[in-house]
């Protein structure tokens, strides 16, 4: 806890990672932690860990603010149903990470880590900021489309997005539930396993698989959008693995993933935020008031129908898992964008958090500048403890000479 | 199964239940039943009863027309699941009963058995009447608002609705997911119970409660419209009942459960409807019609406000069973409406329905001209089980002498 305070200490006037901190309340929970630990109780799987909670989720003894200055101040009585679970865990909560507006595609006040000139993605910025910097080991995240997988990528940590449902949203910013997952952020596999294993015990200890996963690379609707670079970064590694990867293409009907998203996702402003007052609304940041305003001209009829394609594309994604363990592609366009050039594109991400499906990105790869980018394991449905296990392994292989040797950047 | 056959063909001129029949078919299906049964092979819990199917429900070696010209001759490769359920109990179909268009509060060709002047009520119109008139022991219905107590109020049935998610909907006319259930229909609690086993073995030979149950009372926002006969049979009712019974208020947010009904369902009627070529639009019933011209100017937003209401009725309606096994009110505002003022009213279950809630429905009282009313039971969500035990002690204590007496006009 010293440790990690001394380096928040250091570095958030540059990295500004928190929305709020409480460091002598940390500093008084870790030496009850250590008494507790002394005198022979049992323990949490967390016990003691400085944890960064993203500020999207309710906490009865901070500000709960979710990025907006229309929450300035906000308290709740309880915490989110997702901190309980982390206190009950034995994590200590330094603080609150900062967050774009309501999660919404829009710069935080944080950096880069890497590069302060650049973007940390959005919105789990703050979470995956002070865990890549070392200011806490663990941090949780939201993720409804890229929050948690695209700024992982961008600052360079290990993040795992769970299977939808995994645990309960109830107490922080859920925009569309069907869309609303937690993100855990850590700088390895076996941490991340740890942190789940709070949420579900058994996957506390998941090891990595032992033999090589058949995996299928998958570029996907958003690979348009990939810079030169990191594809090349991508097709490198993936020829240099230790297991043969087959080219997955993906149904057409995931080349609607965007739209279906948007709109949902507009629908659910609409509701939610559309009948706050003029004044209000004016205070939102520019893609929320334009969310509100696209939504509210989406039709019952329309939403519905959005619904369903969003239920055909879980159909259909179910099916790209028979007869293989995990699909890989890449977790961002490329490396982090410059700060002027707005927070990055989710586009890479998209697709599965829209299905729900569990992810796992994985800071294998450089770009042209050296700075990270992420690789994405996306699995089947609830298949959560078998996708950590195929992301164990490719730590692993990514570890081994060869495969540093071969890709060249790649870098863990 | 012949004198069922032989009931139908004295009465279907009259009656008008069946969409559908297939007499030679369920004669040599009923032959092979027994020879199965001599052959000693283990049978199903509905081994060789004759089963009505409303016509909303697909099957493979039948029409399924949803009562709707716009579908005649209708054919699908597969039964929907419940009628798959009920064929690998040993059911035999004998038809397809007669429904409103897709389920709408609109008449259908069926008659009210017990006087042929009066509406069956909708939608699962020919499955009550095919029951009460002993041209098949069991039929199965659905039930959105109204459609299985309606119904089974007017001809005087019983029924049970279970609760939401209680089997597969897939293969039926699901117009609302959230609102769409299968309705049992039967002459006793014993046969409903038998029924239901065929979904759920512990309910096959449910026994009715040994001790009185604990009843509330609940008039709800429908009793404004409670005929005057019906209203004093129920109350006269509930007094003679051998347990002490409270009347329970409602609380107020349930005077907003028919306006949430219709939003809900009409945006469905949009999504599901609106988009076929206006022609066959035309061709629609009325309220069909309607209904997807009100779904049309609803928009996303106040759709997920609908929905987020319903939560909301659904986690009140929760509160209403602590400390109580079931709630008691009537089963439709009083005797089957003449066939020229309409099928009738669904407000006495409207508000069950749309929260999920399982309901029994008893042809225990009489109105001023002599026809049949129902009681209705509603359970807490999920505890189909015990309302059915609750059920088959009020059937039990209605049966008695002293309830009989002193409630005057009361009938199994």
């Amino acid at each position: 806890m010293n440790a990690c305070l001394d380096r928040i200490a250091a570095r958030e006037r540059e990295v500004k990672a928190w929305a709020f901190l409480d460091t002598e309340r940390a500093r008084e929970q870790a030496r009850r932690a250590d008494e507790r630990r002394a005198s022979g109780h049992p323990l949490g799987v967390l016990h003691g860990l400085p944890i960064g909670v993203k500020d999207v989720f309710d906490t009865a003894d901070m500000p709960s603010e979710y990025g907006s200055e229309t929450l300035r101040g906000r308290r709740t009585d309880a915490d989110a149903d997702a901190v309980a679970v982390l206190r009950r865990a034995g994590a200590i909560i330094v603080g609150k990470t900062a967050t774009s507006e309501f999660g919404m595609y829009h710069p935080s006040p944080t950096r880069n880590p890497k590069d302060l000139s650049r973007s940390p993605g959005v919105s789990s910025a703050g979470s995956a900021a002070a865990v890549v910097d070392h200011m806490v080991p663990l941090a949780l995240g939201t993720q409804h489309t890229a929050s948690t997988t695209l700024p992982a990528s961008f600052c360079g940590t290990f993040a795992f997005k769970p299977s939808l449902g995994f645990t309960s949203m109830a107490g922080s910013n859920v925009l569309v539930p069907r869309m609303a997952h937690v993100g855990l952020l850590a700088r390895s596999i076996s941490d991340l396993c740890l942190f789940a294993g709070a949420f579900d015990p058994a996957l506390a200890a998941v090891q990595p698989a032992a033999s090589a996963p058949r995996l299928g690379a998958v570029k996907g609707p958003g690979w348009a959008l990939i810079d030169d670079d990191a594809g090349r970064a991508f097709e490198t590694f993936i020829q240099s693995l230790p297991t043969a990867t087959v080219e997955v293409g993906l149904p057409v009907e995931f080349d609607h993933s965007f739209d279906v998203t948007f709109g949902l996702l507009n629908a659910h402003l609409a509701y939610r935020f559309g009948s706050a007052p003029a004044e209000t609304i004016r205070r939102y940041c520019t893609p929320l008031q334009r969310g509100i305003e696209a939504g509210r001209s989406i039709s019952a009829a329309r939403y519905l129908a959005l619904d369903a394609q969003a239920d055909h594309l879980v159909e259909l994604a179910s099916r790209l898992f028979i007869d293989r363990d995990a699909l890989i592609t890449l977790s961002a366009p490329g490396e982090a964008t410059r700060l002027e050039d707005g927070p990055g594109s989710g586009v890479m991400s998209m697709p599965w958090s829209l299905c729900g499906l569990p992810t796992v990105s994985l800071p294998l790869l450089r770009g042209g500048q050296g700075l990270p980018i992420g690789v994405q394991l996306i699995g089947a449905y609830g298949h959560d403890e078998h996708l950590l296990r195929v992301a164990g392994w490719l730590e692993n292989a990514a570890l081994s000479h060869h495969v540093r040797e071969s890709a060249g950047g790649t870098e863990v």
